[in-house]
């Protein structure tokens, strides 16, 4: 996907805005976001006149390719050097505030980079800014999510009318779903692909095995397709034949605690509300001891991402977020079940992206 | 794999020798490989009468059965209160020096664990312990990783002799390597294959492309497979049908440094000169501008990992080292040609897991 400049715009907003003469971006995933370089070893320095990729011999071919607009700089390969001596250069002359991602740099880097700079230069933490913009689809963005997750779609009703789960070990029929996604027009799944079938499925992220998958257990199933560096996030358990009574309340518990965690999302809600409308239908139930992880996540260059939404998340949800709603009961030793759709957030409501039926679906 | 118990008795007694209570590990793969923990969210705490390994809820059940004779802590989610309060508890009461992974923490998260931990306990910055101990592999190690390379080799002979290039696309190649790879028994491929044709093989970590394979063009094919978390790398240089003078030329180039370095390989060798013996062939053929990364690095859990053999690396390689040997020369806008060898370091020399030939194969 060709980035649109505006990106780099709105960042060095914010980074005037937050009080910094440049920024530094060293997380991959947002230099990819930032400029649509995908090699495995790049940089950004952001400012008001800067816009800046450094990368090292391997990449700068590609990076010249793919960073249309930006100056592509090649350094020695941990690019630190490069940046102290650009970081300089670039700046007006005036003491320098370098902002830079906290929650990603070293402290190792860190030292290395105080240690390249001269006393005109501070160094700010300031982490997030470009997650922040992140959070927030553009068009481009939403058309890949929403293909994404189409071809998810239609793995399932793939698993669910053709392949089949009881017979077939977890790991081939993860691989099944790997490869027919591929053959399907994603770049790839998303992740690993989890089918965790009875009391593996307790396992919140289970490990696949090579055990064959019985009848009349409850199985699993969560997976995404990648497109062109985006995401989809999805989850359905389903039945391999007739299950008992325990395993259909628990379903239908999960259930109606999924459908009031997409009923509160709209621009505006407060993520912790929205974990709270599921939390709440699962603790009236009395399972809220199994239920220990949050009820979504934003999904996009990375399948977990902001917004989060759980017990202590803070801020609102805003249109153009992009999140998960997936809770879930696990009873250690005996079986889980997940239901997770993801949903682009509007303004009065949501656009659920996952059309896979929610009813518990006997899968042969 | 289960993991020997030996491995934190030898961490331990590396945390004495550097005057330290305890370390704090937090880089998963060194988690793995201490415990044998796979999740995605751990950390471990480690000293003479220590071996913790804290988790979150998702995943305490998989720690419990993986980390055999480590004691498993539910933490919440970022872990480092817990690593707080339990750093405190397991200490004798003096003064703790708490050590951890300045490479691996980053800015954020050390800041808040400082804000966690009383005066009385001193954060020393101390990375790459873990990892001088995965540099030296054991014999379970030894058995996976050439059991990988041997998977990787019959994929090129498949690749040579039954497959082919011309006329399928790099993407299409590199899917039906990672097919075969899983159906050859390996967990899957080590890293996504590059399959780079004509120009795009002048670029040394090359993206793929939905593009043709033309006859009569240089391809470079790198992959390893995946086998219980080990890795092997392993790189060929074919020819779709006949090439010109440059190109064999080049590639008898490459071929002669190749075997340079692999000669130059045995324990006490210096990493510098491995990696000299190998690019003094280059330059001396006027192509030193045209390799621009080190000869080989450490290959293991990670596919990329001690020790590098480049122009700065220091110190000596030592016996079960597993290391890449890989010079080559990229024709920007061209062609590129790279060999790669994983040999495991002997007192006399080295063991070579890739049997793949190097003579210049003309691939249908």
């Amino acid at each position: 996907m060709t980035v649109a400049p505006e990106r780099g715009d709105r960042l060095a907003s914010l980074v005037e805005d937050n009080g910094l003469g440049l920024l530094l971006v060293t997380k991959l995933v947002n230099v990819r976001y930032l400029c649509g370089f995908s090699g495995t070893n790049g940089v950004c320095l952001v400012g008001p006149r800067t816009r800046v990729l450094v990368t090292d011999f391997r990449y700068t071919e590609r990076a010249s390719e793919e960073a249309r607009g930006w100056e592509v700089v090649q350094g020695q390969r941990d690019l630190l050097g490069d940046v102290a001596r650009l970081a300089v250069e670039r700046h007006d002359g005036s003491p320098l505030r370098l902002g830079f991602d906290d929650d990603d740099l070293s402290v190792r880097r860190h030292q290395r980079l105080l240690s390249l700079l001269g006393d005109d230069v501070e160094l700010v933490p300031e982490g997030g800014l470009v997650e922040q913009l992140r959070a927030v689809k553009d068009d481009g963005e939403l058309r890949l999510i929403r293909e994404a997750a189409a071809i998810a779609n239609d793995l399932y009703v793939w698993l669910i009318e053709e392949h089949g789960l009881a017979g077939h070990t977890e790991r081939d029929v993860a691989r099944a779903l790997e490869r027919r996604a591929q053959d399907g027009g994603a770049d790839d799944v998303s992740f690993p692909p989890i089918v965790a079938a009875g009391a593996n499925g307790a396992q919140p992220h289970a490990s696949i095995r090579d055990v064959e998958i019985e009848r009349g257990t409850l199985v699993v199933v969560d997976l995404g397709c990648l497109l062109d560096g985006y995401c989809s996030d999805c989850t359905r358990t389903f039945a391999t034949g007739s299950v008992d009574g325990e395993s259909r309340e628990v379903y239908e518990l999960v259930r109606r605690a999924q459908a009031a965690g997409v009923d509160a999302i709209r621009a505006g809600a407060g993520r912790q509300a929205v974990d709270a409308a599921a939390r709440d239908e699962i603790e009236r139930a009395g399972q809220g001891d199994h239920f220990g992880h949050g009820t979504g996540h934003g999904v996009g260059l990375e399948v977990h991402e902001e917004p989060r939404l759980g017990p202590g998340a803070e801020g609102t949800l805003a249109a153009r977020n992009v999140v998960t709603v997936e809770p879930g009961v696990y009873l250690p030793g005996r079986f889980g079940v997940r239901i997770e759709d993801l949903v682009v957030v509007t303004e009065g409501g949501c656009e659920t992206l996952t059309t896979v039926s929610k009813e518990l679906i006997e899968v042969k």
